[in-house]
């Protein structure tokens, strides 16, 4: 198992199998040194562990949960670059995170969310885990999910 | 004529003019092997096919209607391209797309509607065409456009 | 000075120091000859210029105002670029500019408001800054900003 895999499971988290989207393209591309994932939504087993809009109130995920769902969406983003770079420890830098947050319009707390991908992120990888981020306040996500998180990694040959 | 262009040709589709920005931006720049495309209206002939929000509704466009949309920002993208490349069998990989779903608030389908854009893009460059991808549904988009498609690619020399 | 920042002083703007994100993350990451940078803010001293969303009508931002704070969020930009690359006469394009305007949903003129960072970024770094771009409007952005830019540029070694 890769350091970045031990590192993880150390906070009590496994990378988990990539899953297939169903539509015509792919969870990550390897383009050179390169790797480009999808937009990654937090699914566990297959299915979005809430769903929803971001912001204080009834019916609204709270900050503090959404901030949690960031982070299994950076978890399904590493999955996605394993199964393309097979060994963890060959990823040099996390270049770049975007994170999407479906939110309600007088939520104004993305950055706070994001940084539950953005910290663990650091926490896989390290100094190469610090990042390039934006983070944006979206009207509503695929399947209704809260957060949605991309990444651009480089890989070693 | 490229093979690309006759595989659209085969849809009954043809690669448009590249529209110009009316303001200080191109439509697409090359970066080395890569060309990155400004996000790509529906528009046809100059002029946006539709405008609106998705969503399920009076007043609102329908996500097969939408579908459709995104099909023409994936071919005003190609074209965007081959205004670079010239010739599109160039285009060795079409690494990522993102597609910004103009979206009610209650609609969660933009994977189906930006699939629209992944299926030509399948359908124009084969195996090629298979790319990593971001779906997100945003308040509204330039001139009320329902969508907008952004692309990546490698060429070769 | 660069000539980039010459040519800023001749329109009255000086590039700011760059201002450090208080979460897990940077202002820019240099992968090879590219700089990415993170979403920036209108920030002046550390301060927001304005907040809100953008469009038209009582207590909202104008499209104008909002122009001006696109721009500011571009000469962040630099700044973020400024600070990994050192002399900004290094930059030898600017390659995509990614514009989030914080949207009233009936605000449909993203273009005009994303011009205000496009235009500095041509005024900056002459032909070099004439990049790909897409523009989109979102529900809300981070600490109530109305606008969020980020780009990628090229520097030679």
């Amino acid at each position: 198992m890769s350091a970045v895999e031990d590192r993880l499971a150390e906070l009590g988290l496994r990378v988990p199998d990539v899953a297939m989207p169903v539509a015509a393209y792919l969870p990550a591309v390897r383009d050179g040194n390169h790797i480009f994932t999808s937009g990654q939504l937090p699914m566990v087993s297959g299915a979005l562990a809430a769903t929803g809009k971001v912001g204080t109130g009834p019916g609204l995920v709270s900050a503090q949960d959404a901030e949690k769902l960031a982070q299994i969406c950076a978890l399904n983003a590493i999955a996605a670059v394993k199964a393309l770079v097979g060994d963890l420890d060959k990823v040099t830098r996390v270049i770049k995170v975007v994170g999407f947050v479906a939110s309600d319009p007088a939520f104004t707390g993305q950055p706070g969310v994001v940084n539950g991908a953005s910290e663990l992120l650091g926490a896989a990888f390290g100094g190469a885990g610090v990042h390039a981020r934006s983070a944006v306040g979206v009207a509503v996500l695929p399947l209704d999910a809260p957060v949605e998180v991309e990444i651009i990694v480089s890989v070693q040959d």
